[in-house]
């Protein structure tokens, strides 16, 4: 990124040849620092004086661009890092993403550059490009007047990097392409970032988090730096669904997991290319002090302005309740058939007196209600200047209230493309943040208010129990009696029950428990207990508990005719609690994760679930819950009790420490349903599944 | 819209008078029709000759333009409506969008328009345009070179029509800001232009459905004549949620009724400008023979493919499956690390080869599952004209294929503005569609796939019993069990129960139903009987039956000591099916709707309601609840019985008679939960509340 001696290897004046691009931009961008082309016979290449090999230039280069095939470009490798050469970016495809070859010249790549310790960016990249030094190692034409600021572009992907860089919306520090990112990862470039004092926010386009602890590490450093990343995962569709042992995994895919790990690290996670660039733009350009209120907007069209409340209502934005006082302040400056609220339409008086708009924002400014004001301006690009201009007095008085006010303004057009360049020329040398499109506007601005403090949640000591240890790495599938036999051991409540081998110690199990009671078919070869029908519920009373007995038994049977059966579970039967399901799975390669949603029967709906990963304690289980619509049914439903939310968060961080403590030999646990009893009452597990690393995936 | 004769009233040369932008527009747009000034001193403006007053004119004119103030404007309509005048645009505000007084100028405004049947736009508007005659009745800044083309704009907000018609993006035939609506509205605009052969889709921006009938009626008009409509709702977050009776109105506001309603009647709504602006820019651009298959995209960057197929799955769009021969095919146009897949990415290659572009397309094209191709191009809009150049070699591909291919093709650009305007001009002349912005690209996908047949659900015969609207018509609140024995007597399927006004009572209809039952309070003064401690389940045998009745009346009288207490209901109790809340509730201004979702205890968790209005018959009501996840629970989950979802659609289209029979008298009707039992046994209703519209609405 610092480099000023360059060598270009495979160094071509043929006009399509990757190389010539990099030279060429070299040119363009006016790089300051010296570049020494290598060839095999040219003795110059764009008028710079060529070498034939790396070994004969006169000096170490700080950084040599791999301009050559694949195979090759491993070879040239392996000499730079003899000659001690720092930094590479190796452009050739052909490395893992065509398959196992691949794969392995891959390997053999990395291998080259981590015995010299060489930064390498690629391969299979377009390079990267530093505009304020014009370092453009960058084999794809670049802009030489890209706009400097403060943001920087990392992609995987090489022609989606020049999109954004070249949109003309964000000023670039610098633009990577890291491609394969065999070497030096996202992580490495996030970490370099942190440093650098005119980089504020880094606009990322992420295929995969290949190294979750580093990625982690290097965010606590743009934290520590106050550098801002915003991220758009792409692939998410086409990730499939990983099977998982239980139907916690299946409602809670990786994709869902590495949104979790992204939110838990302070990446600003975004669902599209538009929401990528105006969250960019509007972090790297807002200014002002803001405080704990809401959004106050203003224009002239009254149509637009009720959209902007529909789609802040969409982003979760929220306006600011006007003071009275501000109320009647804004009175005066309206016509009389207007009235004074928020968003405020000014309507068209303006245009001839634009100091009214100016005098608004002061107003709304002074208002302590208001933490932000957002002028929605829509000047359609298709007018001719001279139409444009019409609005040239609005983006004045705008500018004028940014030069002396001190909350931040942001200027919002609903159109993609706008406002007019007439309009936007006069915001922008203003410094004031211009937005487009509607829907990602206001999802730029949802981003900027939601900013949060990052909690760190610490694990919590945990304490591996030897004999449990032995059991979940050896012999056969642990029965829902052993599951909970290993939650009990552990602190998690669950229901009273007893094994009985016969109808008569059924019998007596149950008038011990108390009637009714639950009777479960125990074998270690039925997971899913329901669809062998080996669960009998309300049964109340000696007789019915025979008959339940035998039923059990014989369904369990007829279901799997091999399967070893233990007897029959007698438990006491807890009603009148929520039903929760709360579940760990394994997510790579983030690790386990915890799911918790509505339980029971309303396993399989949609929405309700929600996945964080570990570790939790109370208060991260707590915000877990309330993403979900299990907290209005826990606060009490229709005067009903209020459930025991707070022993649940107690279960859910138990839990999280049983997967940290027993990661390495469990693939699921799945607790559905948990019953959530009235405050006071706690919680009971009525039914667990626990999944080894060892067991097969149950079918259903 | 087609007047050649017109009179502008308050015409003036002031340069912020509304009548001179009407005036200049109508200069500049070279309207070739006739213009009189109406003024009452000057004898020219702009250099056409005034009259001092509307009869002063030499002939009758078609239209005249209003460019009074409001109070004035009723009386210049009054003037016209007496000479025979058809049509007016009354520019002014201070009408209903100002409080008591305002509506009541806006009502004689009406009269005075109704009086001699002229339609009239506005009142508070910026009028109409249409671009082919240069009819510019229009008072703010028009672009006299506005391209022309088959779409009609009609916004109540005139800021709005303009934006979007300015916008470049569109081939106009008409604008309309439609201001108040108070003579001519939507409905009215839509069924004209239903008739116009050069109009095929409207833009509409809509603020309220006035009258759904006419509304209904124009759409109709609209399918027959092969008009499509794409609407935006603007105010759907203030719509502030209207109290309804029973929580099924609140589940399912009147937001959720408009959407419902403009879907039944088979216009596409969506979410914001660059939606509405994408989908009128592909439906009125597209052209080719779409078969029933998928989405092929092709492309030369990878990562903004694997965006797009993120982007489709969120639009529910589908990608084609390509036939093996077709991948084969499609292989050797690729460099060998490269491989065929959907979405294709064809590398950079293609930017010396551009006819492998073209050959591709072709290919898939042949392809039988391929319906439609989409060419993802980003070119970014900062690059120069040189750099753009590199990608035009591309669009002219795609030209080439749009010129002799027969399935359609568009262009779709990740970032909003794209892409390059060079490039932009070669597709735009192949008359290629060109789409913007990922997300609103894909939406407009969405809605062109998803084109499908609307059927006519015919309202079933009915006939009320007059028993029954005597009931409903007078007399106390309906009880549960008056409720049911209405459902009953209407074939829909209840619990089976008894009235017992006394503990010996209750344990001889225990006996009878069968144990366990259910027992509830019966009062006219209690709604919502769980709140009031007034039910218990589960009740098993002749003490508990006793105890139980001794308590609920207890309860029921702490709860509300006014109340009159008829006695205990004794039911049948019924478990084990799927508990599922079906309704009425008003939502005016469309009538009934009907909402369906998960009932019990999991009402109240979002996202699993759906809402339709009425009538519904049985085919409307499976769409409706295949739009939940009851379906799903219906289906049969982890093995268990299959539901009896059939009986629950007649159910629903039983209730959605009720609902037309007995309209006037009700204003909700609140089953929950339904018991939806195995297939073959049918449902019941287990609790039910009928609230008339003479009833006050129950606080919870």
């Amino acid at each position: 990124m610092e480099a000023r001696r360059v060598a270009v290897v495979g160094a071509s004046e043929r006009p399509d040849a990757p190389s010539g691009f990099v030279l060429r931009n070299l040119l363009a961008c006016d790089f300051s620092g010296t570049v020494w082309p290598v060839h095999p016979s040219a003795s110059t290449v764009y008028g710079w004086p060529a070498v034939p090999r790396l070994a004969d230039l006169p000096d170490r280069p700080d950084a040599v661009v791999i301009a050559v095939p694949a195979a090759t470009a491993v070879q040239v490798v392996g000499e730079a890092a003899s000659l001690g050469i720092p930094g590479a970016v190796v452009l050739a495809s052909g490395f893992a993403e065509t398959g196992a070859a691949g794969r392995a010249l891959q390997q053999a790549l990395t291998d080259a550059a981590r015995s010299g310790e060489m930064a390498l960016c690629g391969p299979n990249c377009l390079g990267l490009h530093v505009p304020a030094t014009g370092l453009a190692l960058f084999s794809s034409r670049l802009v030489p007047g890209m706009r400097q600021g403060p943001v920087a572009v990392i992609s995987h992907s090489g022609a989606t990097a020049i999109a954004l860089a070249n949109s003309g919306r964000l000023g670039v520090s610098h633009v990577v392409s890291a491609g394969n990112a065999a070497v030096t990862d996202v992580a490495d470039y996030l970490g370099y970032f942190a440093g650098q004092d005119n980089v504020r926010v880094v606009a990322l386009l992420l295929e995969k988090v290949a190294d979750p602890a580093a990625f982690a590490l290097a965010m606590a450093q743009a934290h520590r730096s106050g550098l801002r990343v915003v991220a758009l995962r792409t692939g998410r569709s086409v990730r499939g669904a990983r099977t998982t042992a239980a139907h916690t995994g299946a409602l809670a895919g990786s994709n869902e997991a590495a949104s979790a790990f992204l939110h838990r690290h302070g990446v600003l996670e975004v669902t599209d290319y538009d929401e990528l660039l105006e969250t960019a733009v509007l972090l790297s350009t807002v200014r002002g002090r803001r405080t704990g209120g809401g959004i106050a907007a203003l224009g002239v069209s009254g149509g637009g302005l009720a959209h902007c409340a529909d789609l802040a209502a969409d982003a979760g934005v929220g306006f600011a309740d006007l003071a009275p006082t501000t109320r009647a302040e804004l009175d005066r400056l309206l016509p009389p058939f207007a009235r004074a609220d928020n968003p405020l339409d000014m309507t068209g008086v303006v245009f001839g007196e634009p100091q009214r708009y100016e005098q608004a924002l002061t107003r709304l400014a002074a208002d302590p209600s208001v933490s932000m004001l957002v002028a929605v301006q829509d000047v359609p690009l298709g007018l001719d200047a001279e139409g444009a201009r019409e609005y040239s007095g609005i983006a004045q008085a705008i500018a004028r209230y940014r030069a002396q006010g001190d909350k931040p303004v942001a200027v919002l057009s609903l159109l993609a493309g706008g406002p007019h360049p007439e309009v936007r020329d006069i915001l922008q040398a203003a410094d004031v943040p211009v937005l487009q499109c509607g829907r990602a506007g206001w999802a730029a601005l949802g981003h900027l208010l939601r900013t949060r403090t990052l909690r760190l949640v610490e694990p919590a000591p945990w304490i591996r129990q030897p004999a449990w240890v032995r059991r979940l790495a050896d012999g056969p599938a642990l029965t829902e009696r052993e599951a909970k036999n290993f939650l009990r051991d552990h602190g998690i409540p669950t229901t009273r029950e007893w094994l009985a081998p016969d109808p008569d110690s059924a019998v007596r199990a149950a008038q011990a428990l108390g009637w009714p009671v639950v009777l479960k078919i125990e074998s270690p070869d039925i997971a899913h207990k329901t669809e062998a029908g080996g669960v009998q519920l309300n049964v109340r009373d000696e007789a019915e508990v025979r008959a339940a007995f035998e039923r059990l038994v014989a369904s369990a049977r007829r279901f799997a005719p091999e399967a070893r059966i233990a007897g029959v579970l007698v438990q006491e039967m807890v009603s009148g609690g929520v039903e929760v399901l709360v579940g760990l799975a394994r997510h790579p390669p983030f690790g386990l994760g915890l799911t918790v949603g509505p339980g029971g029967v309303f396993v399989e709906l949609t929405g309700g679930h929600a996945l964080d990963l570990l570790p939790l304690d109370v208060d991260a289980a707590r915000e877990l819950i309330e993403t979900t619509p299990l907290h209005r049914l826990l606060a009490g439903y229709r005067g009903g009790p209020v459930s025991d939310a707070a022993v649940l968060c107690e279960l859910m961080q138990g839990l999280s420490r049983i997967g940290l403590a027993y990661e390495p030999y469990l693939q699921a646990v799945d607790l559905n349903p948990v019953s959530v009893l009235s405050q006071g009452r706690g919680v009971r597990v009525l039914d667990a599944l626990i999944v080894r690393h060892i067991d097969e995936v149950p079918a259903a």
